[in-house]
């Protein structure tokens, strides 16, 4: 096992440092409710399952999945209707929109230890930069590599070391923690990064612990000790 | 003069119903301060100024405004100066987008009386909307007409004909409330409707009543006076 001093601990963004999921589920019903409200002759349960059978198909990040769904349902897009579906999303979303707990005094703690931050995302830029934004935890990154700084996914090596390279550090000093076993572990393994499993952001927190990592955490904040040890 | 009864009430959206061009002031300035904090290396108001130089080319409604300005200034956009401009514009606008004082039991006491009420604005349909959807008061009118729905702007006489269609109305038994006189007042005017001037939403609210309005307001509740003379 690896042995260099830490330096740097590398973080996965959507359900690694906030709820992304949980996010996305409240405001799409919040959305459903909305719409039904507005008009859309349809029960709220089948809104919300039209709407993220149109993310299986576009993707999660696909930005008109209300339009999409009204065009299926209404062979038409009402304004009225899509707009309340996007007020009520963008506000459920903003409420959401908070970091899991711990993450901030977490975070404050690693930059006073002088240990370097970073996110290494697969969301859009911009998505992920907005992310950042309205979780007011931008700042606190020595670097943050999105999927359009190198446009390709984790597990790939590009955007870690990309973010390495960012961070001036190399695979042996640094941490990778994230949620997504087959993306954020297994591709920091294969540089020779230390891992650690955000078990409480996995769709199935309990169970064995992953073979790939290295530790596994059920809260953030449990990072400092893990920290300290390697440090 | 008219002299049927009045029926119906028609009212202007922005800056009659809701202080527009505040909220875009407002939104505009939490935009620049988040995106100079954010690293665009411009003055405030140097940013501001250039926002609004691209609002008076592309007009109001335009959505990448930010975008434009980024690519002027720094020749690229980057994501993290426009998310952080996004989040600042969105927070603001959020906070921004209420209703004049007096609006909602304006409105509420015209529907008891069974006067009924109708939205003409020139705003796209979605924008128009979105903007009633946060206003909350969008299930207080029986006919909204956007930009959209006749593809013609205020004083054309189309859209204030669909909207008194779908009030089942004549122009003679309906009173158009405005800030803009050569669109809104003109247009009613034009078509045998009573005017009122909301004088509170015009940049110059003093001076001279408009010769085109039949009454002029600087409070919109007022106007449950004028119907009540009227009706």
């Amino acid at each position: 096992m690896n042995s260099e001093p830490l330096r740097g601990v590398i973080f996965d963004l959507d359900n690694t440092l906030f709820d992304f999921i949980s996010m996305k589920e409240k405001a799409v019903e919040a959305a459903a409710w909305a719409m039904v409200d507005a008009g859309l002759p349809l029960e709220v349960d089948e809104v919300r399952r039209r709407i993220f059978g149109v993310y299986r198909i576009e993707g999660i990040e696909f930005q008109s999945v209300f339009d999409t769904m009204l065009r299926e349902v209404m062979g038409r897009v009402e304004p009225k209707i899509l707009a309340a579906g996007i007020v009520a999303y963008r506000r459920a979303r903003e409420a959401m929109l908070v970091p899991y707990p711990h993450t901030r005094s977490t975070l404050v703690a690693l930059v006073r230890r002088g240990i370097k931050l970073a996110v290494v995302s697969d969301a859009p830029a911009l998505q992920a930069w907005l992310r950042l934004c309205y979780l007011q935890i931008d700042n606190l990154f020595d670097a943050i590599v999105t999927f359009d700084d190198t446009g390709e996914a984790k597990p790939s090596p590009k955007p870690f070391q990309l973010a390495l390279k960012q961070l001036k550090l190399r695979p042996a000093q640094t941490l990778m923690l994230g949620d997504w076993v087959e993306r954020d572990l297994l591709g920091a393994k294969n540089l020779g990064m230390r891992t650690v499993h955000a078990r409480y952001g996995s769709e199935v927190p309990d169970g064995e612990p992953e073979p790939l990592a290295d530790d596994v955490i059920d809260d953030i904040g449990e990072l400092v000790e893990i920290v300290d040890r390697w440090a």
